[in-house]
């Protein structure tokens, strides 16, 4: 499979909605199909995005205005972008990312005030706009989520300062990630994240499979 | 001098033509008129600011591309005008600033080839496009800037990875300063910097008293 260009998938979602587990089951999937595969997150990836990624999330909810978090996000993925997803595709290797430009739009823009032109224009001008072949959102009622989401803080102590915003931002934050699947229906496709991991995963690995022909 | 919004005066130029001693300078001198002034710096001025200016000035001269440095120094920008540099002149403060916008458009796009307009959309998204009622350069022919950084470096050990790139990058970001200096002859003022120091106070002192009507 190290023929042309690898595909770029993103899986998209708020909190606590299962995108880790997916994204290991699929990487799984695909490379039993011999699809080599490479694993990702944002903010994140690279060694200076990671530095960009410990700024973001530790410290106070109000630690950065949310236009100076938007160029934050937009920086580590501009790196992301450059260093790490673009060679990968161009040597043909799949991507799977862990959130990408869809979370800021939905976190800076649908859950913090900024325009979406204006995430979409620092996403043109940090990383030329680059969209995923597809966009798995995996979406599900908040109240099962936190439900997840405490689960999870208890198990392993894992929060932080973006996460733990309260009820009405993650509302605003779902919200946004569905008005994008009606603007974009043929990068988007909406999975209900409630169901069983394996009927989830069997749903994302029968719309990844079409991109492989 | 409580009455009505401060003055904001930004001090540009490359290493080593003495803008932090003028700056000083001209403080002092503001002060004996009782003008409340606060001194900042960029990258940096505010907590979140500075730890953005941390990871951008450590780290190997290849640690990041010009894009997601553009991106960074847009980030520091934002939180240092809505954090400090906004409040302070709506308090009726003046804020001189060691380097502003200026600087980013003459490393970053002048030095690294960023398209000037890119970094302008990058500071009206993240700072509302905020101007420096009056920007003032220190020029110096090069060969004497960087005799004077050599000193530096030894007394202090002060270096870091953006201001100990080659000559040609240092004469590219002369260039562009001098160019904006031709666009904007309102704003900017140029000063020649190998003058003696209280020969240079004094002319930046005789510009910015203009600004106390």
């Amino acid at each position: 499979m190290a023929n042309g260009r690898g595909k770029f998938i993103s899986i998209e979602g708020g909190e606590g909605v299962g995108k880790s587990t997916q994204i290991a089951l699929l990487c799984d999937a695909l490379n039993r199909q011999s699809v080599e595969t490479i694993i990702s997150r944002e903010p994140g990836g690279t060694d200076a995005a990671e530095e960009i990624r410990q700024i973001l999330l530790s410290g106070n909810d109000n630690k950065f205005f949310p236009r100076a978090e938007a160029l934050l996000f937009a920086a580590a993925r501009s790196e992301h972008v450059e260093r790490l997803i673009e060679p990968a595709l161009q040597n043909g290797k799949w991507v799977i990312c862990d959130r990408f430009i869809d979370s800021s739009r939905a976190y800076q823009s649908g859950g913090s005030g900024l325009k979406d032109e204006e995430i979409m224009t620092l996403h043109q001008i940090g990383s030329g706009g680059l969209l995923p072949d597809a966009t798995i959102l995996l979406d599900m009622d908040l109240s099962q989520a936190s439900h997840r989401v405490q689960k999870r803080q208890k198990l392993l102590g894992d929060d932080d300062r973006i996460g733990s915003r309260e009820a009405q931002f993650h509302e605003n934050v779902r919200a946004a990630f569905l008005s994008y699947t009606k603007a974009e229906p043929t990068r988007f496709h909406v999975i209900k994240a409630n169901q069983d991991i394996d009927i989830v995963a069997k749903e994302i690995f029968d719309i990844v499979s079409k991109l492989m022909s």
